[in-house]
């Protein structure tokens, strides 16, 4: 009888565990995730600034795993997990396993206010990543036939807290698109009076890279024209903009970047979990009571050869997921196993066109080859070779013409006919009103 | 002084009229439109069935016509015309013109029934389809993990109701997902059993065109494994399906391609209208009692050479936008002008591969060679080189792998966080909640 391995998220963790024991023997393997696609989650911030469409980096992990015939792909979500009995519970029945993989990522915390997310979206996801896009294609939009002056420059400004690697990212390519894809484009307002402010509570942005390299892109910034502030903590968040202690900044766009919590599954586990909430693993990865369920990517806090917990980085989890198959293999083998060593690639950033810092080990690059290098590493690792090939176009392209492809404001609404709902709340899909 | 020419609405009409003004002098142009974007609708059903990106068939209005010196785009939505005051007046304040050119399309109509629209939404707008898209995709998902026979069958049936181009279009790509694209994915489904159903009012589907190619179409249709109900009238929607007359059709997903009515603006105008309610034109396309003011396209009643009223076709309303401009020059100029006078150019459906008909004046056109002519004639109209490129790349792919390109399944809510909301009733986005 085939060992059932259990993995719960289509993320890089759980789509590389996934893969990998699609070529394995002895095991089924069951996939669930509450969405149906795989999401490349580094270069989202593209989409929220309409540079590329949501499916130009997304895979719908049934189409990527369809060729492995001991794989079975489930659409749902997790409710609990019950340890003892090998089972967990999902919304629409219970599915026993041998073997457990947990991988569900993280989303984007507010440290406890999230009464803050209305009017400062996340981007962990593809609908909040179209909703950034909506409001900042919007805000354009409404400085455009804005008489008011102070009004229009509340418009024009856009304040993104968080000065890690998606802030600056998503920070420089709203200063890149108000200089140049819409510069020429409206009429009553100049675009080049946007002002984009990046917020960070430290004393310097991009911790995780030395600081000669932080620094330079601190100045890549504001070569783009952001103001870069740091040692600046938001204490709150209206729909008029952000206080920073006493100051107030009036924004019509506000984004969230400012920090990341694994997912809320942890807290119902029963396990050792570190201050962040991540499970603390063993050094296969696997919990010290439950040997056969294994946590991974950034839903675990797993120590690296330095002594600190691996950062979530994409290619932890997706080292991370294939070392876990590895480990199921040998167990079933009953054979030993090595402890989870992570290859350490270094990290890279980007904050603009023709700009981008790269660290691996003692190298450094920045400028245009630290740039090509991002661009080279995220066309390759992005899944599928149809998606390579767009996404490539479509760079191509807006680097000629400085143009963007995806500037859609769509509404989060797509009904026209004004009728109420036909049971109250919200209203169900077809599909999902079916349930017995 | 310059003439002032106001557009509302950048459709195949609005937007072509827009573009030859652009070349015009003494002429300034405001063009107004409720989204941002012009739609290329004759393929919006492909975005419905996950073959296209919604930004593949979309481009920003105010970067089509950003080169027009003369031109201003703003987005906003227009609740009345004062006809005698010369005053459009919208939801951000009143636009004064010499010319006013009406070109606001249609939407679907239920025939007074709106209800039915949650249950069975139209096709005419990019949230709309990214709805189906996700409707549809969706059943199949609760299909896969369906225990119930009789539920999984609910899941697998799909029906589309109205037998016109688009709902022919819809059908067809539906069976041809469930046959070619998702046959090899799932595991506890077939989805060979998968039943499109095509509900049609009428004797025949397709009847713009003649009795022989109509029925090509309905015998394509049923090759693809589509059910042709023609004579059945639909007489309720539930959550649960379709009733026609005392027959139940239990269905998760019905779509609704059955009928358009034009813009509600018409209503408010005070003008004759047909019982379609499209406003009556003279054969200028300008209203008896204000001949600087135009109507055209789905939201005009213009006679064709044959004494009747022109169909809704992007074709109708690209030749009244360039005509209109033409008149408003001559007029200008105290010059005569002509009637409109619709060239013909024949029209086309396709079924689904290789599988399409044309009818052009007395020619008649079927299968693969229809096919191909539908191809070339959809790329080249697509706006833009950018879309076009992308285009041809994704269908190319579809057609060599049957793979789809944007088999997303996109959330209609992108908060994460469960707060209440800040104010009652719907959340206003950030942009919108500032004014004043």
């Amino acid at each position: 009888m085939d060992q059932h391995v259990l993995i719960v998220g289509g993320g890089f963790g759980g789509l590389n565990a996934a893969k990998k024991l699609g070529k394995s023997k002895g095991v089924r393997v069951t996939i669930l995730d509450k969405r149906n696609h795989h999401l490349f989650q580094p270069l989202l911030y593209q989409v929220s600034t309409a540079a590329l469409s949501p499916a130009d980096i997304a895979a719908p992990i049934r189409g990527v795993l369809s060729k492995y015939k001991n794989i079975t792909v489930l659409l749902g979500e997790v409710q609990r997990v019950d340890l003892k009995a090998n089972q967990v519970i999902c919304d629409f029945g219970s599915l026993s396993y041998d073997y457990l993989v947990l991988a569900c990522g993280s989303k984007h915390s507010y440290f406890g206010k999230n009464e803050w997310e209305i009017y400062a979206p996340g981007l962990k996801t593809l609908e909040q990543a179209t909703e950034i896009r909506r409001r900042i294609l919007t805000a354009f939009e409404m400085a455009e036939r804005e008489k008011d002056s102070e009004l229009q420059k509340q418009y024009q400004t856009f304040v993104v807290v968080g000065g890690g690697p998606t802030g600056v990212e998503l920070a420089g390519a709203i200063a890149e698109i108000s200089r140049h894809t819409l510069a020429k484009d409206f009429d009553n307002i100049n675009p080049k009076r946007t002002r984009v402010v990046l917020i960070e509570v430290g004393p310097r942005i991009l911790t995780a890279f030395s600081p000669d390299l932080s620094e330079r892109a601190s100045k890549d910034l504001e070569s783009l024209g952001v103001h870069v502030w740091t040692n600046s903590r938001v204490t709150s968040i209206t729909e008029k903009g952000v206080y920073i202690g006493q100051e107030f900044l009036a924004a019509a766009t506000v984004v969230w970047a400012a920090g990341v919590a694994p997912s809320e599954l942890n807290q119902t586990l029963g396990v050792p979990l570190d201050p962040g909430g991540r499970v603390i693993v063993e050094s296969d990865l696997s919990l010290k009571e439950y040997p056969n369920v294994f946590v991974l990517g950034d839903q675990a806090h797993c120590l690296g050869e330095n002594g600190k917990p691996l950062p979530g980085l994409a290619p932890v989890a997706s080292q991370q997921g294939k070392y876990v198959t590895r480990v199921i293999e040998r167990r079933i083998k009953n054979k030993p196993w090595p402890p989870f060593h992570y290859v350490d690639k270094g990290f890279m950033a980007t904050i603009g066109r023709n700009k981008a810092i790269a660290e691996i080990g003692p190298i450094k690059f920045k400028g245009i080859i630290a740039w090509l290098a991002w661009l080279l590493v995220h066309v390759y690792y992005l899944i599928g070779f149809k998606n390579r090939a767009l996404v490539l176009i479509q760079w191509t392209w807006s680097y000629a013409t400085y143009k963007k492809g995806a500037r859609l404001i769509l509404s989060r609404d797509w009904r026209t006919h004004n009728v109420s709902a036909p049971r109250s709340g919200e209203v169900k899909a077809t599909p999902q009103a079916l349930e017995k």
